[in-house]
């Protein structure tokens, strides 16, 4: 049986973050640094998603649940997810849900070391034929279009509604929203690495 | 002498919207539909944006002044404006910048028809190989990558600023930060088919 993290032991099927199973990402910390300065990461967004760490941890699923909800009202985004037999493949999806929890928690939670980085790549490569369906050994179809990835950054950066109850202060509120805007677009562009032409990246 | 528009006559040079110099998107309008849908934008939206369009014409130059004070600002991000001797080519910057006005109301203005799209793809060409530096003739190097393309939008959609003075409702100023943010995902999702390998688009 799997619980709520699909696994028998309750570490998360295929979250390869930190192991020798993870890709690792050719960028320096010097490029990293770059594209961090680009988004308009700081310091401050990063001490501000810490401080509200516990609170992403605790929506972090009915986030997923209500992202869900949205690809799977709309067939071009759900399509994705369907099996060889033209179903929805539940074990994959079930498979996928935690690791896409953790997400959340981690973009709150980690550094931007070297583990972080190498993880953002293993994630753009499973959505691309390089890796997707691999770690979970299904056959959906290989790829996540980027535009589908791209196109769906504005339902993600979206959180007001799932911290306003933990964050009473308005301001602040509006400082987490844009510190995690800023991540959402940090991993979203690394992650499409996997999508570029050699050198336009 | 060249003026404002960066031409002689008061037409925006090389603003190929619509003429037989733009590129031609491959899309459909289904496709196009899904991308619409998947980053939520609607009618709603659409009618807001036109509701508002003085607003944003009135403060298109100020926003691409600021946005290109806070390229200036970053040397990763200025380089790609720098001519063959080393230095920015600002007639390069001063052939591109009404172009980019003019971006800000053709967003807020412009239906979502075929020469719309079309300029859509041209424009992403001009960020790649494919066709950067070709409308002007100019030397700088031969791409914006792809990263900071993504990295900059939080960058651009955080409009509220400039228009908080012409609008006055807190609610509709939110509804029109929000329709303008997942207008600029879906056109920067356009732009991105110049940078995708074959098929991940």
């Amino acid at each position: 049986m799997m619980d709520a993290t699909g696994s028998a032991d309750g570490r998360i099927a295929g979250y390869d973050f930190g192991t020798s199973a993870s890709a690792r990402s050719p960028l320096t910390f010097e490029e990293l640094s770059h594209l961090e300065q680009t988004v308009g990461w700081t310091r401050d967004d990063e001490q501000l998603m810490r401080k509200h760490a516990e609170l992403f941890r605790s929506k972090a699923e009915e986030m997923v649940g209500s992202w869900r909800a949205v690809i799977g009202a709309q067939p071009h985004l759900s399509q994705w997810f369907v099996g060889a037999e033209g179903m929805p493949d539940e074990e994959y999806k079930a498979r996928v849900k935690p690791r896409f929890v953790q997400w959340v928690v981690d973009v709150a939670t980690r550094p931007h070391d070297r583990a972080w980085l190498d993880y953002q790549e293993e994630i753009g490569l499973r959505h691309t034929p390089a890796k997707k369906n691999r770690t979970d050994g299904r056959h959906t179809p290989p790829l996540v279009p980027m535009r589908y990835l791209l196109g769906f950054v504005p339902v993600v950066t979206d959180v007001r509604g799932f911290l306003s109850a933990g964050i009473a202060n308005a301001a602040e509120l509006e400082a987490v929203q844009r510190a995690w805007t800023k991540a959402v677009h940090l991993h979203v562009t690394l992650w499409c690495r996997a999508y570029a032409r050699e050198g336009l990246w």
